[in-house]
């Protein structure tokens, strides 16, 4: 089996409703950038990774249409370890992160969706297949949302079947944030668990106070109180804050992961296989978190992940949050009661309305 | 003062002699990508980051042109700081390493470059000043060189005015490094500092081995000998092995170096201003490693570097490596006795003959 044409897309998709969260503030669009692998024999697989805005969605294309798309021509899809280890070594100088990473993860995506596709298997079961049954919680980016629009959003996820939510934190004044908390909790009840979001945007000893002053909320954990690149200060807001720290957007490399996991900087590893380099290094992190007696939680494209924590056996939440892309899907998620169930189409099943995306290519 | 324009130029730079070290096997050309950065009033600077080979080189130029220059157009070059965190923070989310690194240098470098033109001053003085005279060592990147070519090219290096020099080791039979280092050694005599790179080649393990085996030809340092995400491995290499570790050019932010230089892992910090994040970022480094009371070095363009040796009180040598970029410059560096000068030019001095450089643009 062998690699015959890498395609890649480049495209902005606008967001129905202007997103916020302490880190970007307003957020308008996000870059979608696509890779098709498909074989001479006819297998399709589609990856696909997103940056946060357009930033740097121009710098991934690059990546994979200069530097990755000439390396996998020819190659053998199903070898992903051997294209995995081309790709990071490949790019290593200029990667090692970064726009790197981004997109390794759409080419390794790609390489596991060719290779559960011809073995005629859902990626889940492909992968391991644990349990098919995923509980989901609606990922807020909702940081500047007015109070009583944020009480109607609470309302209405659970309408759509969620059990759990999450919302960010992180406004000017402490208080501000403490009083939309009461107000999420008082919604869901005492039980439900409720994750709260802070994208990076305290000091340590401002993410301590925060963290003590939440916890009277039960909160089911904190997430990215301070910037990822300080392990030792996620130890001391676990630690001193009394909360279970979720972190993991930002760390693309599964050394990153091994660090903070090591450290006891994280209760909730939170991998997002669109950035952390793809399927094969999503499971590593997963493997490394199962070792450390640790869950594994995602980040964004609920689409691709609710496989891989059907998967694995220490599953967590996953993060339902669309970024714009489920109009351009032909099988948007469902949820029942808190729970989503791993698709059974070959691959990740994930097929895209490549005609309605075409309108918005960068 | 206001940012008026900011031009990018990509190149893919071949080199006369095809280069080779461990990790990227033959090398026949680096991507060259500039960053000029011009104000109302008529001031221009000049900022540049390469890659090795050509991988890269567009997700760094796409970078600069989608992302950062941008950014910069309208605002005051002079507030490097503030422009900086715009710059890390905007691409934050495809960033913390990699490309985003790579093309934040180029144009913190030119920023920088603007800075010290419009202060009439040279930048090594304008950033402290401490020692003009700078030492340098020979950067070979030989390491498949035939041995008669390798003493050839030491004597040349003596030749020219070095009185210190790297060569690579990390070939597959361990005792042909021995061989090349000690051929090299003979020399150079016994007092001349000569270092050893392994670019990464060697797990844990293996670098012990090598570094207790290296020791009887007294290696100034042994750099990247293994992977730099793992930082307790270079600590019982330095350890275990009984040499000096040096490494940094894998590097791409200050909290990386943080890690390793509070960890004991390294012994000559070895940030690159071309892709740790310009003037700015290599600094900050500087300080870090001072505090450590380190001394800290340089990885490749020396043209730049020179300055930033000569500004701070813990410098080692300047690594002398012009990447195939020496042809393109109108002042080439001059070493006598081992020293070279830093220029009394305003800025950092360096002019690129543009119409040459057209010839190989990507």
């Amino acid at each position: 089996m062998k690699i015959q044409r890498v395609q890649v897309g480049h495209y902005n998709v606008p967001l129905e409703t202007t997103l916020s969260d302490s880190t970007h503030g307003d957020i308008t669009h996000f870059a979608l950038v696509t890779a098709r692998i498909s074989t001479a024999c006819g297998v399709e697989g589609l990856g696909y990774t997103y940056t946060v805005g357009k930033t740097g969605g121009a710098a991934v294309r690059a990546h994979l249409e200069y530097d990755i798309a000439p390396w996998l021509i020819g190659e053998d899809p199903r070898r992903t370890e051997q294209l995995w280890w081309k790709m990071w070594s490949g790019l290593h100088y200029a990667g090692r992160g970064g726009a790197a990473c981004f997109a390794i993860s759409a080419a390794d995506t790609a390489l596991w969706d060719v290779k559960a596709r011809s073995a005629g298997e859902p990626l889940w079961r492909f992968l391991g297949g644990h349990d098919p049954r995923v509980k989901v919680y609606a990922g807020g980016i909702d940081l500047m949302m007015p109070l009583d629009q944020l009480r109607e959003q609470t309302h209405a996820n659970l309408a759509r079947g969620f059990r759990a939510i999450k919302m960010k934190v992180g406004r000017p004044r402490l208080a501000d944030d403490l009083e939309r908390v009461a107000a999420v909790r008082e919604i869901l009840g005492p039980e439900m668990p409720l994750m709260v979001d802070a994208n990076m945007r305290w000091s340590p000893e401002e993410a301590i106070r925060a963290a003590r002053a939440l916890r009277q909320f039960d909160v089911f954990w904190l997430e990215e109180p301070i910037i990822p690149d300080d392990v030792d200060g996620h130890v001391r807001v676990a630690r001193d804050g009394g909360v279970s720290i979720a972190t993991g957007e930002n760390m693309h490399t599964l050394y990153e992961f091994q660090k903070a996991v090591a450290s006891g900087a994280v209760a909730f590893p939170e991998p997002d296989l669109s950035n952390v380099g793809g399927v094969t290094a999503w499971m590593k992190v997963a493997r490394l978190a199962e070792a450390f007696n640790l869950p594994v939680t995602t980040h964004g494209v609920h689409d691709l992940h609710v496989h891989l924590l059907a998967a694995v056996p220490n599953a967590s939440y996953l993060e339902a949050h669309g970024f714009g892309l489920e109009r351009f899907l032909r099988h948007p998620m469902e949820i029942r009661d808190g729970v989503t169930i791993a698709p059974d189409r070959p691959g990740h099943g994930v097929e895209i309305d490549w005609a309605a995306l075409e309108a918005v290519r960068a």
